[in-house]
């Protein structure tokens, strides 16, 4: 199958793009490298099954010239701003790159008759529902922060392009997701402020806000278990864990694996990170389940196992 | 009050102008005059409480020059793609005319602090959902048209911006709304093609699609009852009557009213009147009623009282 995975030098794109490699199809990459690294596909580079665009989803004219070249047969979008905490002064930086190139991909997909689309969406979209178990179809949908409402926009958009073009759309709804090759988020920063002093943490928020954490390797199962399944319109779904983690219990398991004692935590205070920030939420993963699909790590397994990587820098 | 009327010359714009001037506010209209007309606000043009600007909402240096020189206190964005059919075939014109107007209206509001929003949505965000009494919160939101994706995805982002900037933001999810100064629709397409030829009639579907009217008078009284009302966030309610007409029946009402008999009805078959229509729905209308708001015309009688309006070219 000839892939096209937008974002594909990015965290969770490189990532699908070894498996799609893996499981014997030909993958084109597209990434603007804003947020993707030339390090997460630069082991591929001299794949004959891969190819890789060093260009922005919004520049339409070379996105038609690679739609036109390739005939491709589904499409993984992955492409966004996944900074949530920097577009909450740039508004911009989500109608632009988490809508538009939502936009984009679907006019090419309708003008060049690919019919499959992968797209990645988010637990923002619910916008705050604390004390909630969320189901697919809880109401209403008020994101709360930019991010949120660019990929409200783009499920919005997707319904619509699937139904007048006959897609067979597969949405999920993802927490944070988390392993190596990450380059921004909590176990990012701290890591990084770490390094830099390993005395001292300072941790925004209260440190209670509590969210559920999935490894990057059972997001990517769970993504490839639905690749061979045609299903007219929009499937949407949850994808998670149903365990949680703190902020606070991060940092105690960062201060562990980098072996660093009586590091001293300071609060910024509040309950939530930032304006826009979710302090904390919850799945219903019945739907997701009654597929088959199951993570095999808990959301403190799954940061342990991140810790490790991304220090140990393995892939 | 200074308002900004998106739209103003617009069907329902240039209507709200009227109702906002008698009331004593001062109204700034921006329209593009693709579906507006000069014809609408030409009775306005000395009034010394109105001004009016040619401008594309999507043209942001225009937009910002003129939310610069104003300090807007409510703005009223009206300004959309209202042809939907036009736009199944063009998903540009809902990008542009309907989701883009959105985005840098409330650009404009966040750096030039405006607080206060009204927007006007649709049926069309709730997708095909025949036999359903049509609540707030009806779920899932899949819009089939790309005008119910732009709208659904203009209301995701003003419930960001809302949160974030804390505007007031009142939205209404419009029924069809019909009235004098129409542009577009089957009244106004029915009318046309009888006056071409007043002995056939052709009927896009099969002729039962059938849909709730709205007299424009009644929706100018809506929006004005909540003026003066201030409610930080989103505030949303479906607006509306509920009885409902068929479109053979639009048909029998404008022969009647054109004084025409024996014209010769044909159907182009189907259900819907083209892919992406909706050929029935009907709202759950209490939350709206709990307001002490109420429409004063039935469909029928406001399919009547147009048509009176149209042939006669009244205001």
């Amino acid at each position: 199958m000839k892939c096209l995975v937008a974002g594909g030098a990015g965290f969770i794109g490189s990532h699908l793009i070894d498996s799609l490699l893996n499981e014997g199809h030909n993958v084109v990459s597209i990434d603007n490298f804003s947020l993707g690294r030339v390090d997460n596909i630069k082991h591929l580079i001299n794949n004959p099954f891969f190819k890789s665009y060093h260009s922005d989803l919004t520049d339409i004219d070379a996105l038609n010239r690679i739609f036109k070249e390739h005939k491709f047969e589904h499409v993984f979008h992955l492409a966004a701003n996944s900074d949530i905490k920097t577009s909450t002064q740039s508004p911009e930086i989500e109608y632009k790159n988490t809508f538009l190139t939502t936009y984009y991909l679907m006019e090419c997909m309708r003008i060049y008759s690919v019919k499959k689309l992968f797209f990645s969406s988010t637990s923002a979209v619910y916008g705050e529902k604390a004390g909630e178990s969320l189901k697919e179809d809880a109401v209403p949908l008020n994101p709360i922060s930019y991010y949120g409402a660019a990929k409200l926009s783009s499920e919005a958009f997707i319904a619509a392009y699937s139904y007048m073009n006959d897609f067979d759309s597969l949405i999920f709804r993802f927490p944070n997701v988390i392993g190596s090759r990450l380059t921004h988020g909590v176990v990012f920063d701290f890591i990084n402020k770490l390094r830099e002093n390993s005395k001292k943490l300072v941790i925004l928020g209260d440190g209670t806000q509590s969210k559920p954490y999935m490894h990057i390797s059972d997001l990517i199962n769970g993504i490839m278990s639905f690749t061979c399944i045609s299903k007219p319109g929009v499937s949407m779904y949850n994808i998670g864990v149903e365990t949680k983690t703190s902020v606070k219990i991060i940092a105690d398991i960062i201060c562990e694996e980098m072996g660093l004692k009586d590091v001293e935590y300071s609060y910024t205070g509040g309950k939530a990170g930032w304006k826009g920030d979710i302090p904390t939420f919850e799945y219903d993963l019945h739907k997701i389940y009654k597929t088959g699909w199951r993570a095999k790590f808990t959301s403190d397994d799954a940061l342990r196992k991140t810790v490790k990587e991304v220090l140990g820098c393995t892939r």
